[in-house]
């Protein structure tokens, strides 16, 4: 798939959310709904929060696509995960799941094992200590943040994009399922296509919730596109795109409580136009 | 009731919250409850969040008027509600019903009404779905947003409204209560009078939680004031007033993460002059 | 303890997170829980949320403090306070308390006081009507806030510091922990030295979560610093000076909304430069 191919389809994936404002139900973290709700609103999609055992498989059934984040999990939401995602396979509705800690807690990480056995995922996004540890490969955990980055040079970025992609291929394989590495640099597989994404800004990690948003991204294009892969790399690259925007468009005396407002702003606003200009997507 | 008269007794229901900073208890959701005790504070009221069995006796026995949210219902915080709204019945306190995707899942539809059959509610604000469900409407609800809007003409607006307004009037009669849909258009009846209100902009419902915060300012007049009609009326216009205000003090390349920031804003800042030049009350 | 020495040794509690980026575990409420996140990222740390019995343990032994906040408390999460609490104790990571509305129902009161006996607490941070319910003293409390302040003029200042300090200092001593009363004027205690604080600004009382996130910037220093009472020191200092530096920072027609904004993002920049000039921090 060449580069121009792929800004293409991108730009038809955004135009698909706008047009069919698709419902994206959600069962999430307590901490970072609000701005995974609002994001959802800003890019085009229709958000719904619904956590309870006695109501989400009638919300699934109503909705587009259905995101598992597992951030603040307990045995009552891990139930109705289950069971949301289990009426979301039988009606074909894709799920994207963000295991949100998996690593740091043997609970968060059974509890992601658990959610990837029962339930057939169409894409998990997460950070590198995330999807090392949902790959059964040593990782580096801290609390609910990575505790490993990817440090690219000039010279080694590709080779190293290659040697993650190789690592978590496997997985993606055996789930038929997108993997996504999100951090300075993002990598998508679908255990044969690797794409790397180089947009966004170091102070998106300075704020919470900027993974759940970017997952709440994945879910509303998911629930608007048939081609996952692309949906996941639009999505993603929407994140790092607006990421950048809203830190150029900081004024002086602002930080990070601004940022997070005007990355909302940046969504709100995105268009095909930033897609075409700024998209730093290559596929190796 | 004359329109200066309406405005007037608006103008005295804003005054009586800045006086009073009566204490506002609400059972609500996980989703917007931060924009909803936000609200409360800056139109003058003083919010509290509490939703155990253990307390909401004692919490709602302290407060002024309680709000029950069912927007992220689950068993636990039902029987919240109806604990604390049986004890507000009791003591006098003035409850108001958000009945969120009210018509999306049985288990809305079947809360919100036995919240109606046990517990002597105030007001019902809601979207049209939600209301039109409750009155044993057809509905076309979309998750917890409403799935159709009444579009007015210039002709045929008054007409549109009398049309809904007697569709609804039946329920407020029956339950002596104050029945709100808000949308583009906001009616407004007790089962006698009605009021329509054409304040508000669409970037509202590009934000989440516009609906839940409007119910919180209905929540905040209802607990300072004893004429339960206009406390609503004048929560609603100072909804949709504010949203006017935020969305022209918008920036350029600001978007709906920079209104929900300048909602508040206008909130916090607005005053007897705002209703005075700005309100578009109608009676009929 | 010299006030030159104070501001050289708040200077290097900052210097601390900034370097250590310690993890610090919230068990707190869904109100302002993104606040306490975001303010927690602000100021270096790095904040992560878990409540579930089937986690707190594994969490609070990797956490390099614990901040305990029953804003909405629930039998489920006072549980989990609990046993992390206990488990912190264990390996001697500090736990701060904020015993949101304690004394505005007796389950909040008594659940304050079941976490003070069987948790060692380092420091508990908590509006004047909740540290004197604690204290044992008469208090009036409204919901979460604080019923009453002190209204100190020039005159009687430091004379209404001591009589409070006086009052609260012996349960400090039972306890061996830190007691600090926020509001107009701050005042901190460890049973002997007696710090008072008069930076902040009265807008900070009108956004919800003001209390919350001071005592995530308490859990935040704590976890970088031995020094536990210049820890709290520092915290509420910063806390103080930031809530002048945003509402400094505010333009015109912004209020309350822009405000909340502005604090996170004066927090994100705060710097020794801050502390050195704008401190005003008294020893008595």
């Amino acid at each position: 798939m060449e580069n121009n191919h792929i800004t293409e389809s991108c730009i038809n994936a955004l135009q698909n959310i706008k047009e069919k404002s698709p419902l994206v139900h959600h069962i999430t973290n307590y901490v970072t709904v609000n701005d995974c709700a609002n994001i959802t609103l800003a890019i085009g999609g229709s958000p719904v929060m619904a956590d309870d055992v006695n109501e989400v498989l009638d919300m699934v059934s109503l909705a587009s696509s259905l995101v598992i984040n597992i951030g603040t999990l307990n045995s009552r939401t891990v139930e109705a995960m289950l069971l949301a995602g289990k009426r979301a396979n039988q009606l074909n509705i894709p799920v994207v799941l963000d295991p949100v800690g998996a690593g740091a807690t043997p609970y968060r990480t059974q509890t992601a094992k658990r959610i990837i056995e029962e339930i057939k995922l169409s894409v998990i996004r997460g950070n590198l200590s995330e999807i090392k540890t949902l790959c059964g490969l040593k990782a580096a955990t801290r609390g609910v943040d990575s505790g490993e980055t990817m440090e690219l040079g000039l010279n080694d970025k590709e080779y190293k994009v290659k040697q993650l992609a190789e690592m978590i291929k496997p997985l993606a394989k055996e789930l038929n399922c997108i993997l996504a590495v999100t951090g300075a640099t993002d990598v998508i597989t679908d255990g044969q296509q690797v794409v790397y994404i180089e947009n966004g800004h170091p102070i998106m990690s300075k704020i919470t919730g900027t993974g759940c948003m970017c997952t709440s991204l994945i879910g509303s294009y998911l629930a608007a596109n048939k081609d996952i892969f692309i949906a996941t790399v639009t999505a993603i690259a929407t994140m790092g795109i607006c990421g950048e925007i809203a830190y150029e468009n900081l004024k002086d005396g602002e930080g990070t409580g601004s940022f997070r407002t005007r990355l909302l702003d940046a969504v709100s606003n995105f268009s095909e136009e930033h897609i075409l200009k700024r998209n730093k997507i290559h596929m190796i």
